[in-house]
């Protein structure tokens, strides 16, 4: 979340974090992505209602924030599902986040991660995060699984 | 709108998107535009309040807001009007804004755009997106229609 | 002020214009211009409750907001002073500051102003407008006056 | 403080100082120092309902903000203990850290920073203040302390 769907700023008033910055390339992603039948779920190890709002905004429904250990997050998030590690891509930016990018099947990291996520990830998108870094491993997927001709066309044969 | 006038990001409290990040030059940029007959409107897939704003701070009146479909909304704006869409010149960023740009006379995009815009605009500005695109775009309008060399004098041959 | 003091963006919110953004290092260069007895005015064209609090702040009196015509706005700072326009240092990012830079004695720019400025101002500043652009200015100043080593001095004597 | 835990801006809404923007990666860094034995203190000149939110969510219990003579508000900070000056690690970004950073053992700057304090410190981040700049610091002293290897086992031994 923090530093991928974001780009690590943490804004904070005298009420506490107060806002988070997303971007509006990654949400078009995450639609897309759910269009072509790819879940996205997001772990936090932040509390956030920003964050639960835009989830929910995106129709993001599997959510887990304020969770200081992210694996056993993830594993719960699984657990009713026919769905394993072995099949998940993630992104990450820190130290919480190897666990998971040690398991998972594609593990991705950002141009503004902590320098020890990218002895550990397989590819680092070129974007920042929460400059559409979650967009570019939308566009990976889309396009590996043979999508984004019929996306593309979908906006550019209408007349 | 997102990615052109801003740069993309989405500043969310818990109450929603509470924040729209604008440019001043961009503003000054539509004013001048305006003054030299050539009218602004804007298409946006999000609602906004702070836009609504800002929109009419710049005498902009032609607005729609939260409209997936921004070809059928930019057909409603021009529909009282003897503007056809080969007169219009337009900037987008993602893939919603691809069916517009590819039938008007003038299809710009931003550094900061979604990759496959940038196969189907005519130009690309070189400030982002929030950093003086617009301005840019107004630049050259005004130039081509030999209207800046008036604009210059009219600030530098004052004493 | 907009694009010199801040980096040119304007938040707003449904209420209209809700933040400024200024920057840390411009501040403690406007003290120390002050303390060496050079005088600070700010010309805006926007009005913002913001700006007027960060200028009492910084002890900044002269300040002239939300006016059209800076020309005229800086000629009534001015008025009932014995200093003149071919004693003024000024920094400005747009073409409503291209009259007060023809005519004050010394006329300095930002890397982020629209592109005509350049052609009209004596310097560029390094660093963007919000990011310390006019302490920058401010270091130029003091520097030719001969008070930097002191100013330094002050802090690295000290045991 | 600013320009260090943050980028240097200043978020003025027309109540004041509205907004502190902080990084993730720098609070997971504070955390591992203070897991291994290495307390962190705050000293600012500025005050901040949010820097204090901040830091007591980081677990840093000595704070002085408002002070105008960092020197003395450290000297404050450390007389209670057998901590001397001489074994304090100090990041700093303006004329009023430099006091500090002329006695400490290892005095740190960052690429944002007052130029004049380049010539003062021993060694300069890579990462500009509020991009993760502390965290770097981090890095350095748990790497040469020789917690490093273990903090990063602790993430990726686990099954």
């Amino acid at each position: 979340m923090d530093g991928i769907l974001t780009d690590g700023r943490l804004y904070f008033s005298e009420q506490g974090e107060s806002l988070k910055v997303f971007n509006t390339l990654d949400g078009h992603g995450i639609k897309l992505l759910q269009q072509c039948g790819i879940e996205v779920v997001i772990v936090s190890g932040r509390h956030s209602a920003a964050l639960a709002l835009r989830a929910k905004n995106l129709g993001i429904s599997r959510l887990q924030t304020g969770r200081e250990d992210k694996w056993e997050a993830l594993q719960e998030l699984l657990e009713n599902d026919d769905i394993t590690i072995e099949q998940v891509a993630c992104m990450g930016d820190d130290l919480p986040d190897l666990t998971i990018m040690c398991h998972c099947a594609l593990a991705i990291t950002v141009p503004n991660a902590h320098q020890s996520l990218k002895h550990h990830a397989h590819l680092c998108t070129e974007r920042p995060g929460g400059h559409g870094a979650v967009r570019e491993l939308a566009d990976w997927l889309l396009q590996s699984q043979g999508h984004y001709d019929n996306i593309i066309r979908q906006y550019t044969d209408r007349s």
